[in-house]
């Protein structure tokens, strides 16, 4: 460790490797094991049996090599079983499920979640407010703009001819919402604020504001006609209708956009 | 630790909290974590890494709060690596895979299994000899009758519109039996002794005994039309041909429901 | 232990069993934990947290029975949190993710890749160079012949009429390519070479060298006839087009054939 903030705690057992930084108030639970250069933001909760700054494959093979530093944000909330490898960014509250896996050179905005079991691998490029729920898998490469939300199982792949040595990333815009267990062909773009139903596979680009399924998914509307069936009232654009853990949480959304003149 | 039955074994290292009840012959693999307020009954195998009674989000913000309790019932096998948070109940003899998450407020029948790396949300409804084989995802509400069977990465959704506040829960009635990769839409009811197809995206309620296929699924079938194609015989009612860790293991599935007067 | 190599190196905490071999140049991370009966070979590294020669249900049943032998080949890298159980056989340079379940009685060749969240049921055959991705699951008994490769959360069942006593399994060819999110129903072979596109179901066996897509999964042509589509040039057969990791890497696999009398 090379410096230790005010009103940190570490349970034991733990395991604290070199340069090793904890700001005020973080505390390390019980069972946590923290690689060389590691460095931990104020406020931050990190759960037990979780492995942070883990090492790169580079590492495991010269092992008197330095490990590339892993940074985590304020207020972070990392919870028990999760493995984090160093080379990698994470912005302030971040909250992820159990046993989620993060590699390295990745770089997370802020307010992200990654749910159970998730695992993210590296040089992807993550927004701010983007939320995987459990089981996701991102290969190399994505990208993912702020407010996107992947729902359990989501699979991003990014070979097109596997198994190959060619890497064509998925981008995945503004306030699009995929549905449980879809698949996502290499190279496409999903635009800004639409839908990809539960179980799809899809394999050709998503346009701005459409809601795609099937196998392969076909287009078969627009989000705002999207109702809900108990209240009748429309679902999407999904901001105007849903705060939870948003910028925008206990006002609406139109009225976030005005106040933050976007 | 308050309470310690007699033959109880804990290995070392293993950090046990406060108000922790251990009946006899509870035996705690090396590696666990157990938090305040946990119950575990008598002849119990708790596996080594396992975290027992975890934090809920609300303790994470207060950890000064009570930790809601955990009671795991006797005879339980947890193998290594599980999580269940605080506020859940697990009947008599239920057995787990690896990884497997257990989150708050579950009411989990006696004999139930839950597979390596599922995922269990809050708030869910499980009856007894339910059956989650590997990977299988519930969203939270699910309710899931006696002697259901979902197959490897079955995945029950419950948000119509996502992301919303709405949650529409699955039910899914006794018997029925969901094949691997599954996707089940939210809101939907699985009728009793139904077949979901491996790979299939359910989409509307299944009909009692009939069996569904496909993305979207179409029912192409009744299971009592299936034949084991080895032997020639029937393969459902499954209950009539299959009784390995059933309540009728041993005697016919007929003999056993009319000993229990059903 | 039994046996210690030279520059044997296993950091605390960790909890060793008896008649455990660990060879030269073995490297145990902190929190690992080895039951009896295990034997790791020359140069392997055991990332944290893993568990080695995990207890079979027999063993639960009876702490007093004899555990069966794991060995780990030469040079093997088991990254955090696997756990491999009692009885089954890895051979050299084997190389895992994190939090993957090797079950019973497996036999798995020399070269072999585990992803992370995979899990491999009991009596499985992979053989040599055989590539699992993340979370793939394989049912019990399912064979892969050299050199396959399955992608993301391909998912590989055995059980025809679920749930029931009868194992029909799958098994793979030489160099088949299996997409992610693929399902495999029991019983089918998927040729020599063949590939299978992500988020197939497949429900008949695949002749060597076809591309096959889509739920149920249809021949759509033949792998070499797939072209990479920013180069122009062929994509398979693909050992003529990628050699990371292969035996051929550094050569062609024309000249590898040739120096291997193949």
């Amino acid at each position: 460790m090379i410096y230790q903030g005010k009103n940190v705690t570490i349970n034991e057992p733990s395991c604290i490797g070199k340069n090793v930084i904890l700001e005020d108030d973080v505390y390390i639970d019980a069972g946590v094991i923290i690689r060389d250069n590691v460095h931990i933001k104020q406020g931050s909760y990190i759960g037990s049996q979780s492995i942070l700054g883990e090492y790169t494959a580079d590492l495991l093979k010269n092992r008197k090599a330095d490990n590339p530093i892993l940074v985590i944000g304020e207020e972070a909330v990392i919870r028990s079983q999760c493995i984090i490898y160093g080379g990698t960014e994470i912005g302030e509250a971040c909250q992820t499920g159990h046993g989620a896996v993060i590699r390295e050179h990745n770089k997370l905005g802020h307010h992200v979640r990654i749910g159970t079991h998730c695992e993210i691998q590296h040089n992807c490029r993550i927004g701010n407010y983007v939320c995987l729920h459990s089981k996701v898998f991102l290969g190399e490469e994505t990208e993912l703009e702020d407010f996107v939300w992947l729902f359990p199982g989501v699979t991003v792949t990014n070979d097109p001819t596997p198994p190959s040595n060619t890497i064509d990333k998925v981008r995945i815009c503004k306030f699009a919402s995929v549905g449980a267990r879809a698949v996502l062909m290499p190279g496409i773009t999903v635009g800004n604020g639409s839908l990809i139903g539960a179980g799809s596979v899809v394999t050709k680009d998503v346009s701005e504001g459409m809601v795609v399924l099937g196998n392969p998914a076909r287009v078969t509307g627009q989000t705002v006609d999207i109702k809900n069936k108990k209240t009748g009232e429309k679902a999407y654009p999904w901001p105007c209708y849903f705060n939870r853990n948003m910028p925008w949480e206990g006002q609406n959304y139109d009225e976030w956009i005005k106040c933050n003149n976007r």
